[in-house]
Formats: C-alpha cells, sequence, structure tokens
C-alpha cells in the first residue's frame, strides 16, 4: 500500500489516498486512533459508479463514523472510476437497461453476467486492502462492512473472518448462486431496505434477509426510493456497529 | 380518574394506580415531571391478557421510557383481568385456539369477531384515559401509543388527533377492515415484526406495513419469536418517540 497524498477534515479527521498496486483507495482515521488506541475498521462498500462520484457520501459516512470512533476505507471496484472498462461487464450493464427500459424482468441470465464476475474479481480485492489496511498501527480489529454492492458484502462475510459484523443494503440485483451462500453467513447483520426502491424487487430482498444463516439478522425498512435512506437509518446503524465492534 | 395508590420506584420513578369508572389503570412518571416541566406521554398498549399478568413487561417499559423523560399509562383491555369477562369474546377465542390446534387457516370471520368488537370498546377508553391523563399538570403533550393489539393502535391513531406517532407491534391478527382503516394512519409509524412469530402471518404483516399512509414510517424485523424482541430493538423505539415527542 502506498500512501499518496493526505488531508485533514473537520472534527480532526485525516483523509489519506492511496494505491494498492493498481487500485486506488481512500483511509479516514478518526482524530483518536494512534498505535497504542487503534480504531476499530468499517471497510464502506459503494455501488460501481467510480469513487470520485461516490466521494461526497463516502466522506459523510466516514466523518459520521468518525465520531464514533471508527476508521473507515475504500477501494475503487474492479471496472469503475479510472480503472480498465470490463466489456464484459459493460455488456450486461447494457443488456440490463434494455431489459428495464422495455419493462421486462431482468434475467438470472443478466444478473449473473453483471454481478458475478464483480464480485469473484472484488472480494479478493477487499481482502488484500484489509491485509494492509490492518498493518498500519493506528488501525485495529474488529472489522465491520458497510453498504454497496449486496452480494460483495454476503461473499465477504462469508469468506473473510476477520470481518465480524456488516451493515448490508437490499438495493442490487443478488445472483441465485448469492441466495445459497447467504445461507452460510453467521455474522451480525443489519440490513437495510429501502420500501420503494425503484430498482429493486423488494420480494427478493425478503427472501434474501429470511435465508441468511446469522443467529442475529435484522431488517430495516424505509419508506422511499433507492437513496431516500433517512438520517436517522444511518444512526441506528452506526450503532449496530458500535454493538459489535467495540 | 381517581388516584387508588402510589408508590417510588427505582430511579425516581412515581407509580400511580387509577381508575377510570370500571376501568384500572397504572401511570408512571418521571422524576422530572412537574407543573412546570410536564413530561410527554407515552400510552403503553398490551395484549389482553390482563394488566396483572403484564405488569413486569410493563413497568419495564415504562422505566425505560421514564428514562427518556416520559410520562407512560396503561389501562386494562375490556374482557381481561378484574373485567367482566365477555362471552362472545371468550367463543371467539376457543374457536381460534380450535384451528390453531388443527392446523387450519384462521379464518376472516374467527379475526373480526375477535378484535373488532375490542377496538370498538377498547379505542374509546383509550381517548378517555387520554383526556383524564392529559388534565393532570405534570403531564403534557405530545402523546405517543406504544405496542399491545396493533388494530388498537391503527384506530387510535385514525380518530385520536392527540396521538402524534406510535410503535406498532405487528403480532396479530389484523381484520380486513383495519387495512383499509390503516391506509388513512398519517401519523409517523415505528413498526416492529418478529421474523418467526410463530401465531402472526408474516406476509400479512408486511402487507399491512405497505399499505399505512404515514409519510414516514419504517419496518424493523428481527430474528426471532413473538417475546423474542431484543433489547437493542426497544432502544431504537426509544430513539423514535425522542424524535417525534420531544
Amino acid at each position: 500500500m502506498r500512501l499518496t497524498s493526505e488531508q485533514h477534515l473537520d472534527g480532526g479527521v485525516l483523509e489519506r489516498e492511496f494505491t494498492l498496486g493498481e487500485i486506488p483507495g481512500i483511509l479516514w482515521t478518526p482524530a483518536s486512533a494512534s498505535p497504542s488506541t487503534p480504531a476499530p475498521l468499517i471497510l464502506l462498500g459503494h455501488p460501481p459508479l467510480g469513487l470520485r462520484k461516490m466521494y461526497p457520501r463516502l466522506v459523510a459516512r466516514a466523518q459520521h463514523s468518525a465520531a464514533d470512533g471508527f476508521a473507515t476505507a475504500t477501494i475503487e471496484l474492479p471496472g469503475s472510476g479510472d480503472r480498465p472498462r470490463w466489456p464484459a461487464a459493460e455488456q450486461a450493464r447494457a443488456d440490463l437497461r434494455q431489459a428495464m427500459a422495455a419493462g421486462e424482468p431482468v434475467s438470472d441470465e443478466i444478473v449473473d453476467a453483471l454481478v458475478l464476475p464483480l464480485v469473484d474479481q472484488a472480494v479478493p480485492e477487499w481482502q488484500a486492502a484489509l491485509d494492509a489496511l490492518l498493518s498500519l498501527p493506528e488501525i485495529g480489529g474488529p472489522v465491520g462492512y458497510s453498504g454497496g454492492v449486496i452480494s460483495i458484502g454476503i461473499r465477504l462475510a462469508v469468506v473473510e473472518p476477520r470481518v465480524s459484523a456488516a451493515v448490508l443494503f437490499a438495493g442490487s440485483f443478488v445472483p441465485r448462486a448469492l441466495f445459497e451462500e447467504a445461507r452460510q453467513v453467521s455474522i451480525p447483520l443489519h440490513v437495510l431496505l429501502q420500501w420503494d426502491d425503484e430498482g429493486n424487487n423488494r420480494q427478493a430482498a425478503l427472501d434474501l434477509f429470511d435465508v441468511f444463516g446469522s443467529r442475529e439478522k435484522s431488517l430495516h425498512a424505509h419508506l422511499g426510493g433507492h437513496a431516500g435512506v433517512p438520517q436517522f437509518a444511518g444512526d441506528a446503524a452506526a450503532q449496530f456497529f458500535a454493538r459489535h465492534l467495540k
């Protein structure tokens, strides 16, 4: 991991950009984080729209988490932002847009083509980022994962034992294969669902919540569309992490 | 309203029993409540099992609310506790038990017979209790309603303008007529659902959440059976009231 820039934000939060090989990322640490009092870490997931576009929302989440004593970090997803485009994924996105514009059901084939390669490539990258981040003396465990592409969160929860709690956002297409993996998830889960999410199948989200294997799981559904998660829902998610990561 | 007894509980909470005509009730006020700083009030709903049986859970909810500065009050439901039995309701309960024991679906007729007369009689009683409670100088508005028979909460939210926020527990049978009334509810709602509630139809609970007319409504589903609402869910409900009643 190579630190490429740093700046101080409001509230004493230190923002550092880094690269991990070809992958850009950002790390935020609260003023309280030090080698003698390392901060627990939350990985900030995000949709595949590019870190630069997502930055305003990411930094707001980072600031909120820092106020609770958490470090946060994120990396660019494969095929997004400045990373090389991915012809197969571009094709799947085009197929998705076409099906939705035509009012047709989105087929399992399109969802698989859209999501499975992304999960297969992204998850080892988040694990590599975790290796690098946890080697910093001011960052400690335990680790949480929050938001973004829910299928990445599911796979990470299954394969990465250092992730010990997750806030998942039921707001994107989930391949059938990931429903099977969801049964193997055993960490505490706090699942957010926007009740009127235009691009989301509500029943599929409820079915997915049902199959998670975790003994502590809760679903928090709020009125409104994809981007309408209310402020108090963020506060509740923060309390979930405070219960499980401290 | 006639106050019949009073005792001081831990934390400076004052518990007063009262009768309202034939109806027994209990009022809890935090130490902070006074004529110069009247406490907002939360009405504590409960299932029709009798106040005496429900007392341990009610006093725990009262103590939790008092710590947040709320007064709480409850009254006995018609046909419960020491109040006169109600032959038609007893028959409906017997029919319900028989249908459930036989593994048969519970018919709309049974649900209507069980719930509609209870709602029709209980709601004006809760309104009369509200009149009496709000005449006490140490109790102020706004008023919340929490838990108990969800159909009573729905009707009260529609007909009683002094109730300005409600925590509802999706854990009992709801007549079709109340689904229609639910469309008219416009106050903020925080709805709790136990995902594995033995005696509850999950899909009906989700359908009910969907039809509520409120612009702010959220559903909080937790793993476990009817009585397994986790502690942190109570904390979240308390935060909902703190947002809306203060």
